[in-house]
């Protein structure tokens, strides 16, 4: 398998890991969102209040784009092309990987 | 690092890797799009008529959304987004990989 096809398959297993939790394996609630943020992002639990939640309901607003209550795998997709530009689009390219 | 950070650095390393061939290294020429497609995405050559470059043209005139003659880091990262939602988006979520 070539690289581009095996960085999409790894996108679709990690959404099928935390999709597939609980309830509807095609769509991310908003607890399965938090669990792929802190696990695949590094959300840390901050002494006290947990700021991560905060930062998830933010996330999972914007992400929900369709209102629908759940994020579906066209958003979840949206979203990673969204943090892959961010991390490719420095100077000449160089970002942080 | 985990999972999806490593297919983000891999969607970056393929990018890095195709447009760092010739001219600017931040950008996709036409050669450089047909190359990727044919070693990532297994676009064989047909004999005679080299079918790919017809297919290679269409693809580059549907990524280069901003018609600048190159194809950029966010259109590269768009083309992906969409062939990942190709790929999951099958009944259930059970696509290709």
């Amino acid at each position: 398998m070539s690289q581009l096809m095996s960085a999409v398959c790894t996108m679709k297993k990690v959404f099928d890991q935390y999709a597939g939790k609980d309830g509807d394996p095609t769509t991310l609630s908003k607890k399965e969102l938090g669990d792929l943020l802190r696990a695949e992002l590094g959300f840390e639990e901050v002494s006290g209040k947990d700021i991560v939640l905060f930062e998830v309901n933010k996330f999972f607003a914007a992400l929900d784009h369709d209102k629908s209550g759940t994020v579906d795998c066209t958003e979840y997709c949206t979203f990673v092309c969204t943090l892959a530009i961010l991390m490719m689009d420095t100077k000449g390219g160089k970002g942080k990987c």
